[in-house]
């Protein structure tokens, strides 16, 4: 504080935490506020927050839908690394805040203005991966992060400063909600309070968006996915955007229960946490993708994406879309994903996406190079012989050293 | 050939296959066979193997149970590492052939054989896997692979052979086959002809070991594991060895459908090929070891673990458990494992299996330190500040080179 | 033997060896038989292997000049990775192999031609870098290795041959080499037989391209070299060709005994080998590309490269240049060296080149980032207490963990 | 501040600073001081401490000469992996600041002090490396850090606290000095002010511990290192400890000028820095162990590690000494040095540290190994067709494929 800032953007959904935000900025900053709204699929009505806004006497009000660029340019370059942190999460709420970000930034540098502010709290990755976006694509744009700023630091405090403030608070935020919830087009995620215990199974009444399996259809659902050069491109042979194919596929799997995870991680800040993740159409996807890049992938690409997602996925994670990096990375894989078109089967069922079968026009393992029998590809079992004869040579060197070595 | 053999000992399992390899041996190299037939846990009976082997006049015929040592001393140490082979197989038949390879060659210094032989093909990994734990344990012993040597390409070659040599062929061995069939505790794998075609998914009748998803149980059934220094040791509380445990793990995951997974993955030799694997106590256990994982692994070792996985899993499916490197990694694996002991809650249901809770002793994640009211441990909301600030230090540098460069 | 084939193109240097090769491939195949002459370097004159190919009658003669292509396309890109096998070795021989293969399967393509031939031996690694580009390049075309199907295994055996079909032995092949050489651009190798002894300095005589460190000038030498986006340019000013540049590091290098090192390292094929290798220029390059990029390159970059540097240099060892794998990485490489310009100072002097001083218009250390005492970029002390306490969190955790189950 | 504070353990050199912190202390957080003055081979006399300790009413003085352990089970472990951070810098601050903190630690919990402190600034690695190291040892002792905590950021500001407290200022350090030196046994290193410009070689008076080469001897000295499982144990034949034998290093490479290394490397805390280090021993050791390892490694060993060790070397660099993850990689490594002993010849030129010869017990290039003629490993040329083959069939699969899909 005591900084001089003029003129601050701030991601504003209309809520009440950032609607005491953003009264908190206007006192303490003495500074003109930009909202910025974005629908990235988080499945809310966005006008409401233009006219709680405009109770705030805000003039510069920018709603934007954001979702056609929010699955094409990080969604979808993330899934083409088959991308899962700690072997299992997929990355929902990290893959969206460089966007928002991003946007906050850009808006910034349009509008004159000197901050960006976010609602992210101070014990999360979120604040994160807002703050080093804004690094890497302004520096000198500040960041204004008021839960490590103001003494607000209770449920009390802040309703005692909503109420002083005439902010409305709506009836079902008077008391401490049970968990928290985040969301948008690639998944829902919900933590903290009832979720703390690990020890303890996650309550019926957590999950947003995906049935539970055992009410899901007794019959199972079967899909075919359509790839081009590593990106989704249709269901069922229907042309769809990626954002509506995204929106489509959540609707199947949140039909059929899938994509459910309860997971304790690892946060960057350096604690544990647990959370329940629902990312039904992700899940599809990742199945769907490693499907078509078994036929369409060389073993050498295949593995060497393998070995460096882990850490592309702790950028993502740690909130490092925006560095050189992952840029490298984004090369090496997106160089990788060429041929990978054609088609995938997916049988949905009972919270479970399964892959049943894959083609392509790209497929390494048509079948007249399989069966080996004509063509420019032969394979002889003989050729084996000398193969492991030398993959050996160094082991039986080893084992008689140490043979000897050992007396 | 050519080469002077006195005694080989043979993997046989008493089947048609390995009964020609024995009288081809025999014949070709005119020299003494001991068999050796392990159990690990394929589900067939071994004594016919006996009598087999005494028709063809057979003096040393050993027959083992490896079983305990198979899942205390492969499968363990392997699943310690979460290990999956392409980001999905569970290398169920990987694991099992350095054990009997090691067994061959452990018989052979014993009774003074020179030389091992195995009945893999040439076109497979199985064939590598037998060879180059043989030149890990002991240079000085041969391999003889009958199918790269001799002349029966065909199925009906081999059939005329065998009735030649007046060899008892099975009803059901008289046409081919429609797919082929590997087996042992971990996992039963079914692979060529009618699964061939990665296009068109497996038919119902290829599943050995698992109920198909749609017909398990309508109703979850829930299991607790527990688990000490990272090993499973007990079923609802109930202290079990090793394989035990996984025998308990196979019925409770089969009858829920547990484990199947239809892959297309890439061979050593340099081919893809098509197979379907079910592992339904392994799949169990890779979700369970997580889960325990999630709460007692510092962040530090979970990501060192995750990204040295894949080469690990390439080493095993390659055929190199014996080899310095993996015992290198196991080292590294295992040093991890000190306090991976707790209890893990799964749920089972129609075809998943799903960690609903996880408990330990040794939880990094014990609520005192979570809420970091009290305690050593404490968690100051304003360090999150200078945390993102130096984080982001070298990615503002970066920007501002970067929008200097660019003019 | 016995294949049908009715053209080949031999890489033809000229020499006994390879004029050897010529006749047998005649003989053997009784085919028509293209040579091909390519200059990388080596430093020989290529009209008399015109002349000698003449005297086998042949018809189509290529001679080529490919020393521009190969640094520019081959060692260059090879450099912006810092490529070291084992530590050490700056892969001189591995990174001609891929280019002269290349040639030969355009010209087979062009000629019609239905296979190529090579003069390396079956135990080393040069037969698999001529063989896997081949295959990469055009999977049609077969190859011919001499070494490996012939039986002319000894000196004596080859000198016959030589005799018996009136090929001209130079007075000094006549007895065996004290060592075999190879070279090009990059580096001139040394290895066999005086080398073979890993325990035994190499003799005086061997090196061929580098004075004696002992007998290098007393002065030392300052030179200056230009990079631009990860390639170098100019010395002391003057812009080169790639060639010419390479050329003349050689020059500068060699006269001041740089760049010599004596090598026990693992060939792909599965043994040690032990060899003498002149890198005059090469080494200079090295130092210098990393004293470039230490002030250009962001720290997230340098470490990505630095830990894939191992798997990249491998690759090119083993003969993988064509590999999806390797374009892949160098996909990621080239990603990193857009600001990669500046000038570095090195000094030469008796062995060793040292990087004196390195500037660049693209710093990431440009002084008013550095001293932080204005600009976009600040750094407050207090900001490191937050770092290191967040970094330290789950150290703490693991330390009170550890503390609490020692009891 | 404002902490309650009784004891506090000092890292005290004696100098002004820690003079001043020690005062500093005293008066801030009105508690007892138990200063500890370590000797690791940093060449300054350690009684004029205790007198100055003394003085300041200092009743627990702890004066240890830590060199044996720190060269025993820092250095030697480190060396084992050929750590090198950035590709060159030997780490030489590194790896002394954990065992510094380590003891400050373990005498803190033998006083019953509740904190410790350090002189390190708020802009370098080194307060990152004490404090975590504190964390993973104990995590209920505080850390004080007076260079981020006081006001007295400039010179003047510290001398006249200096006058005002009576603390006599030694004549050279009533100015600035040039730049600022840390030294210890494996290295001396000088950075700040006139080493600050990149772009400027440093002056011919900052280096300490190293001749110019230029001044070296002209005649160079060879020596023969000895190892024992991967420690060098022995320098001409005579057994040293192992703090003995890397003050022998030291002063064998100083005389011929080896070791010095002028790099712009990335600090933890974000920013780049440049500095001048001077690590005779440690180069001449670096060079040694992979001699020793070139024939005593296995190749799937010695790979494994060179992937691994850019990731040690970061973690040395950034203070995670003592982390999981570093034991995890170090149990890794050591697993690897079973064998590695024998005899290492290096020749020490001007400036150069060059390994001449490198003999073992246990060579896995044994010449009866490397020649083949005869035993238990045998090679066959017509192996690597088979070996090439199998090799380049997925190549040759990827070639078609590409062919066919580009038209």
């Amino acid at each position: 504080m005591g900084q001089d800032i003029k003129k601050v953007v701030l991601a504003y959904s209309g809520g009440l935490d950032t609607s005491i935000i953003l009264k908190w900025l206007q006192e303490t900053y003495d500074c003109e506020v930009v909202t910025f709204t974005a629908d990235l699929g988080q499945g809310e009505e966005l006008e409401p927050a233009r006219k709680k806004a405009e109770m705030f006497g805000i003039k510069d009000i920018r709603i934007e839908d954001l979702r056609e660029e929010f699955v094409r340019d990080f969604v979808f370059p993330m899934f083409r690394a088959n991308t899962v942190y700690e072997g299992q999460y997929l990355l929902g709420t990290s893959i969206a805040r460089p966007l928002i970000s991003k946007r906050l930034v850009e808006i910034a540098q349009e509008t004159g203005a000197d901050a960006i502010s976010h609602g992210a709290t101070g014990k999360g990755n979120d604040q994160v991966r807002f703050e080093l976006t804004a690094n890497a694509l302004d520096p000198s744009i500040k960041v204004i992060a008021p839960w490590r700023e103001w003494d607000l630091r209770s449920r009390t405090a802040l309703l005692s400063y909503a109420e002083k403030n005439q902010i409305p608070i709506a009836k079902d935020k008077r008391g401490e909600a049970p968990f928290s919830v985040d969301a948008n087009l690639l998944h829902t995620s919900s933590e903290g309070m009832v979720l703390e215990d690990p020890g303890v199974p996650f309550p019926d009444y957590v999950p947003q968006r995906t049935v539970d399996p055992e009410k899901a259809p007794n019959e199972p659902e079967i899909i075919t996915i359509g790839y081009e050069k590593g990106d989704p491109v249709s269901i069922n042979g229907e042309k769809l955007s990626p954002a509506a194919l995204l929106t489509r596929l959540n609707a199947l799997g949140g039909k059929h229960g899938v994509g459910r995870l309860d997971l304790v991680e690892n946060r960057f800040v350096g604690m544990k946490s647990r959370g329940l993740y629902e990312t039904p159409g992700g899940t599809i996807m990742l199945v769907a993708h490693r499907g078509i890049e078994s036929i369409t992938l060389d073993r050498g690409e295949a593995h060497l994406k393998d070995e460096l997602m882990p850490k592309y996925a702790e950028l993502i994670y740690n909130g490092f879309w925006f560095s050189p990096e992952r840029e490298m990375l984004q090369a090496l894989i997106d160089k990788s994903q060429t041929y990978v078109t054609g088609e995938v089967t997916v049988k949905l069922y009972k919270g479970s996406a399964t892959v049943i079968a894959r083609t392509s026009p790209h497929s390494l393992y048509s079948m007249d190079l399989v069966t080996f029998e004509e063509g420019a590809v032969a394979y002889d079992h003989k050729d084996a012989e000398g193969f492991i004869r030398l993959n050996g040579l160094r082991l039986k060197t080893w084992a008689a050293r140490n043979a000897k070595a050992r007396g």
